[in-house]
């Protein structure tokens, strides 16, 4: 059995807490949490002069707040581990064993997460803390790695890239369809098959449109279209980058 | 029952080729192609000379092909339709009765596509040409939208930004990601879920990231990482439009 404290009920720490306490070895010892949490069947603080004894303590707060937090924790030599992919180890406060436990996955609120497809990313300065954070992992997914913080770092832009950026791209798509009275839903089936084909291709091997097969007059009608409009710069961008990318 | 003769059999012509056949209310009388079409169950050609008389003529061929070989084709007064999002309706030849069958999807060679969930927006000139692409469209689909050329045009823009632009995406993530030794499929299940909360949320509703939080710090240590490499200025962009876009 793994004894946890987690530090933060924000998505990632509500997440984490609900998968962890569906999970057979491990057990949520106590949740600290700014806030009262209502309706909590497992201890609660709002004080982390409070915090009990655990094998490892779990923040899973803002990225901006880990460092002082983290400096604020009256722990000594304990195992802490933060959960963000943006954040080094180096961030947390050399008082304690240091660890990273970052879960590579976007967080709603109201939507059920699927942990056990979930790569759990971990870091640790000594192999009993990365043994223990292994088994950790592995409890609630399939998929525990061992990242180094400079390689989480490149994952977490790599990531920015199709979840952030991809966000954004389906928002430009829903301001281009509502704005002109089109439903953004008929592009529903489009965006779940453009990533459903990641399962089975390469996106080199998928690539497709005007951009990739060079179709001038296609992009300077689209271009038009998009006349004055906040987009056109990005489809540019985006039509360059397809068109010149070195490596792609 | 509704007899088609099938113009061209590549990527869409062969999807459509697939599921007509397997729709009752549809027959495929003919296929046109150039090439010869290897195990084809259904009756062929290689020229356009031969076509049999049918109720529907479907063009599917490369775009910039589409106004060429419309008018070469010894058709009068029959109906005919292309299944291209970005062109018009217009680049058909005035000698027939003209429409669009768009099925709004991503096809690949080696993909069986659920065609139930796959809009198909329709257009014609007349009521009663728009009534049997109708019935033609929902013999294989739940959806099918009446779209004017320019209403089309414009979904076809958001449809390359969600999908020919998210898969660049995609595809600069995988090179970030090998380049750096990092396993690609580490980003499916975020790949997937990021498309798959547009089921049900908003775009706009679920946008997070550095960007979206105004964090510099982040923004910045990201922009470092990528110095000197061609996705540098694409972060940019994407990150000013996330920050800058004034309607979203």
């Amino acid at each position: 059995m793994i004894n946890v404290v987690l530090l933060g009920y924000g998505n990632v720490g509500r997440h984490l807490y609900t998968i962890m306490e569906a999970t057979e070895t491990v057990q949520v010892l106590q949740v600290y949490n700014r806030n009262y949490i209502d309706g909590l069947a497992t201890p609660q603080t709002q004080s982390v002069s409070n915090l009990l004894a655990a094998d490892v303590y779990i923040i899973a707060i803002p990225d901006d707040a880990i460092e002082s937090f983290s400096e604020a924790l009256p722990l000594q030599g304990s195992l802490v581990v933060h959960t963000s992919g943006g954040v080094g180890i180096t961030a947390l406060s050399a008082n304690n064993r240091r660890g990273i436990f970052y879960p590579l996955q976007t967080f709603s609120k109201n939507t059920k997460v699927d942990f056990s497809v979930v790569p759990v990313c971990i870091e640790a300065e000594n192999p009993t803390d990365e043994a223990l954070l292994k088994k950790l992992g592995h409890g609630i997914s399939q998929t525990v790695v061992n990242l180094s913080s400079e390689e989480r770092e490149k994952l977490h832009v790599a990531a920015v890239f199709v979840n952030n950026f991809t966000n954004h791209l389906y928002q430009i798509a829903e301001v281009l369809t509502t704005e002109n009275g089109i439903d953004f839903k008929l592009l529903h089936p489009l965006i779940a098959e453009t990533a459903r084909k990641m399962e089975h291709s390469n996106p080199s091997e998928v690539q497709t449109g005007p951009a990739k097969r060079n179709d001038i007059k296609t992009i300077e009608k689209h271009l038009k279209l998009l006349e004055g409009s906040q987009f056109q710069p990005l489809y540019k961008a985006l039509t360059h980058s397809i068109q010149h990318g070195k490596k792609l």
